[in-house]
């Protein structure tokens, strides 16, 4: 039950979030302009991990904010902390739980650096050590993958950007996503069906670029998670940097893929991983082109501007990670080994 | 002939690199000094990627510089790169020629950062942007998969963390590399009886932590180049987020866990994996409790200290990837689909 109605659930999640949080968000925004901020130093796991590679692409390209990921050992195991100075630090967790990100916050606190928690749980430790909290008021996740929560942590990244650019015309756009939302759930069937061609999966690499590398990432963290799959993310880039040798007659190609500034070098890698190499692949995209390319094409609504495409882009892929879990006779309320709330340190 | 010849040439280039660039790169550090840097940006690809995760990890824990990786799409495609202020901004490439790496630097030049170029060819693109040029002095590279170049990138980061720190203590560590190198290589026959228990080896998984996510990322790279064995890099906290699930019965768990501030913490998910999943296990390490676990065992040589383990760790990985290839009937010298120097955009 939890899993499959949390991911229908999603555009009332976006909806809520942005009706009672973006007053909030602007109130954090005004007061982080009054630090000088040089750039953001980001500590996060596992999902939320993916969502912080959307901050960094989103506050990259419109806010101009660099943007580092903490490599958290630096602070537990080694107590060798960079220095932070100049930083907006942000913590980015659904429990808000997990000591190793809390102490990124602590030192950033202890630097001086304004601290920010992105956290469904405005009382866990993270929340405690930051200076501001976004709560991102998902309601409970009870399936140990994360759906909901990575949407509404997405979102609350996307508010945030608008919000320091003070950008009225993206605030408009914001305002679209629970429909857009609602109109990719509508793909539910089509990939109950196009799930049972993966039966057999066992391994396959997930492509994006952009603003959806992050959505590459959360596609193949799901499909591990849920069906058991190794499956390798990549931005199409790096994936020419040597992995591209793995491709062979029906290898498994995934790839996100909608519109948008790095639409035609991904569809290039695209064309050449098909055509020269014969792979096999799904294709998440609204341009046609990209979606005549595949074996199994998963059609996004048309006319999402390219920075919120990651919210939308990654629910026909939980849907379809879904399916797949439910056809190789898994139980996607019970992954192997895995718990909700993992405290690493 | 150029793959084999360039992974025992090592200790040789280690040896040379040291012998001819610690001054300069004393220099560079010196005037390094004078800008007043808040944190590194870092750009680079494939196996020099990694050499950035080395550098993440070291000159955040001896130099106390947080660091950046870059994301070049956002300087190429997007064109709408982040500011970047008081940044020191670094470009890590073995030919210095892609497009997308020199114009991050370009970039920070035009923003006032010092720029600094870490290349196998002086004369590259690359350099010519760069203020600084650290020539890491490898000769040509005729393989196609880097392996003395990932190397001497590593040297050449670690010098430059040495000379940062004015650190006497570890610049006497530092000349000990090479002769470690050679006693890495006497694994070589080892290494290549090992090799044939993994002839149909098709995928697995990499883990290392700290200082040595740099090399489960190399290794797994080399794996995928190499041998077309899908082959996914994890931190060991991140793969207790969700890739834990994948393991089953006899999974294939590779893992570098050299002796070190994260060695107990990655011994203890190696139990996990091993114990209560029965997964299969090659480590490499130079620490018995993790080497009895494993049913292919990698000896390190003992003594080396815990920072300077990426450049030894990575050999007997090298090592075992090639005589993989053989033994799978590949062709080491010439990887499906992939070029020497790659161009993207």
């Amino acid at each position: 039950m939890g899993l499959y109605s949390e991911i229908l659930e999603q555009p009332e999640v976006l909806s809520n979030l942005l009706a009672r949080q973006m007053k909030e968000v602007e109130r954090i925004a005004s007061a982080l302009r009054q630090h000088e901020i040089r750039y953001v130093f980001l500590a996060a796991r596992g999902t939320s991990d993916n969502a912080g590679r959307y901050a960094n692409y989103l506050w990259g390209a419109y806010n101009r904010l660099p943007l580092a990921l903490a490599t958290p050992s630096l602070f537990t195991y080694y107590h060798r902390p960079p220095a932070l100075s100049q930083a907006l630090v942000v913590g980015v967790s659904q429990s808000g739980q997990s000591p190793d990100i809390v102490s990124v916050l602590a030192e950033g606190r202890r630097n001086g650096c304004p601290t920010l928690a992105i956290t469904n749980n405005p009382h866990s430790p993270l929340a405690e050590e930051a200076d501001y909290v976004l709560d991102i008021c998902a309601g409970q996740e009870k399936a140990v993958a994360a759906t909901k929560t990575y949407t509404a942590e997405l979102m609350a990244i996307a508010m945030l950007s608008v919000a320091l650019a003070g950008d009225r015309e993206r605030l408009k756009e914001l305002e679209s996503v629970p429909l857009w939302a609602q109109q990719a759930l509508k793909l539910d069937e089509h990939l109950q069906r196009i799930s049972e061609r993966y039966r057999f999966l066992r391994q396959c690499v997930v492509l994006g670029r952009g603003f959806n590398y992050s959505t590459a990432f959360e596609f193949s963290l799901k499909l591990k998670e849920l069906t058991y799959t190794l499956a390798e993310p990549y931005s199409s880039a790096d994936f020419m940097h040597g992995p591209i040798a793995m491709v062979e007659q029906g290898f498994p190609v995934m790839a996100v893929a909608p519109g948008g500034a790095v639409f035609d070098g991904l569809l290039e890698v695209l064309r050449k991983v098909r055509v020269e190499e014969n792979a096999d692949l799904l294709v998440i995209s609204d341009r046609p082109e990209a979606l005549e390319l595949a074996q199994s094409r998963v059609p996004l609504p048309g006319g999402i501007p390219e920075w919120l495409t990651p919210i939308i882009s990654i629910i026909p892929a939980q849907l379809f990670c879904y399916h797949l879990t439910v056809t190789k006779g898994f139980d996607p309320e019970a992954p192997r080994v895995i718990r909700k709330v993992t405290e690493t340190t």
